[in-house]
């Protein structure tokens, strides 16, 4: 999957098309839309991915006209959307359930509509692209907000070894930490002090680094060369994190890649490739 | 206003993107979402036209999912909601109170919705664009549904010297009739036998033509060569009254044009052209 973030793509959207919506409030700083719409760009799939934005007030009178939307093909919630969106499905997967919040929906064709989750699954996805197999390796995950809870699940099931979680919210944590514990009860997780050394990875999914000025979530001193240090991070491309590691000699992957992976996951999920 | 029909537009919808949404029942047939991503793809305005198809049982859900829509820029109703619209919008221009329905709705920023009418003026605009300038001449129109009441009301507007109308169904003919002659009341206006060389032109507003097999609204053998016969149909292209309109000498104005002319109209309306 190989896609400018720049370009246009080149769409025909006549009363044939389908239309998926990406829900959100608030919406500016979607990006996912476009990299949907190349992807399928070129496919014969004869579909469209736009931005809608309502509030959380809102939802239900949203969501109520979606349901009369009959080319409505699939919904992709992102924040504050995800976690409601799992009162609205028809069905949900085990790992929906499990992470407890969709980030796709599917509109079947008898209308039903059946949700997923991806979050997690795009970064394992990303990180399997870039040739970093999370297989028995060891994780230091900076950040327990939804990005953390799903890759926290994502990452006890692709099999990796060991699991540290860190974040100033403690509850946070230890509620991931007992969800994966009740699902992955072999899997080694715990939370502890932020030491870099002992991680073959490190996993930024706080927010610092989109804002000038966020202090790093990881202090770069304690990165060791050779390391993966990998961001969500979308905007900027490379955070002031990734930059300060590859100047200690790590590797690093963008924000960027999970989303690639994700799409790629999403994609699958609504039979747009073969 | 050269637009191709079939190349796709080349789009870059993010979360900034604004959304207009053509609303229908059925709405595979929708063309006009593919002319306005065309027509705005080399334009600075970030904004995107999408079919969006629910029936008139859901009407009210559907408009009240769409009030929560924050970033929708505006409506384009067509068959069926073009009259109920008129119900839900915040204000109307004269000239869709006179058609009573409105075919366009502007979101502005105060998330007011104002409808306009354009479907009779994209017609005249058409006419004028082609070299065909309406004042003072004589028109024959067959067909006395929706077009024919917004190209009746558009052709007083625009200061032609005769109309006469024709439909089996008598009943809207002469509603047609009353409402001009209320707002017009110096216009020549009628009904009576279709008569075509009587007139400068022959329009044709009925939906005849569309389906194979479909009788022609106009005896062919009637037409004069000279005379402009021209068809609101979009699909085929070129009508078979058109070629035989053709066959027999006349000049002909394909549907596409009117289509053209109400996008002109339209993007006016919402801003969209400098």
């Amino acid at each position: 999957m190989n896609v400018s973030q720049n370009e246009g793509a080149l769409l025909h959207i006549t009363g044939e098309t389908r239309v998926y919506v990406v829900i959100g409030d608030p919406i500016a700083q979607v990006k996912s839309t476009h990299l949907y719409n190349k992807l399928t760009a070129e496919s014969p799939a004869d579909v469209v991915f736009i931005p809608m934005q309502f509030s959380t007030e809102n939802f239900e009178r949203a969501i109520d006209g979606l349901r009369a939307f009959k080319n409505l093909a699939g919904i992709i919630p992102t924040i504050p959307h995800k976690t409601r969106m799992m009162e609205v499905v028809d069905s949900f997967s085990d790992r929906a359930k499990i992470v407890g919040a969709v980030n796709s929906i599917r509109v079947e064709p008898d209308g039903q509509w059946v949700g997923d989750m991806f979050d997690g699954i795009g970064y394992v996805n990303g990180l399997a692209k870039c040739g970093h197999q999370p297989e028995n390796k060891s994780f230091l995950l900076v950040g327990a907000g939804g990005a953390g809870a799903a890759i926290s699940i994502a990452l006890a099931d692709a099999g990796v070894k060991r699991l540290r979680i860190v974040d100033l919210d403690q509850a946070k944590v230890e509620k991931i930490i007992a969800n994966v514990r009740a699902h992955y009860p072999d899997m080694e997780i715990d939370t502890g002090p932020l030491v870099p050394a002992e991680f073959d990875v490190v996993a930024n999914a706080t927010p610092l680094g989109m804002a000038a000025g966020d202090p790093l979530p990881v202090p770069p001193e304690l990165l060791l060369s050779g390391q993966l240090v990998t961001d969500m991070i979308m905007k900027p491309a490379v955070t002031p994190l990734l930059v300060q590691a590859e100047a200690m000699g790590c590797t690093i992957q963008v924000g960027y890649e999970a989303l690639l992976g994700q799409a790629s996951a999403n994609m699958a999920f609504f039979g747009l490739v073969s």
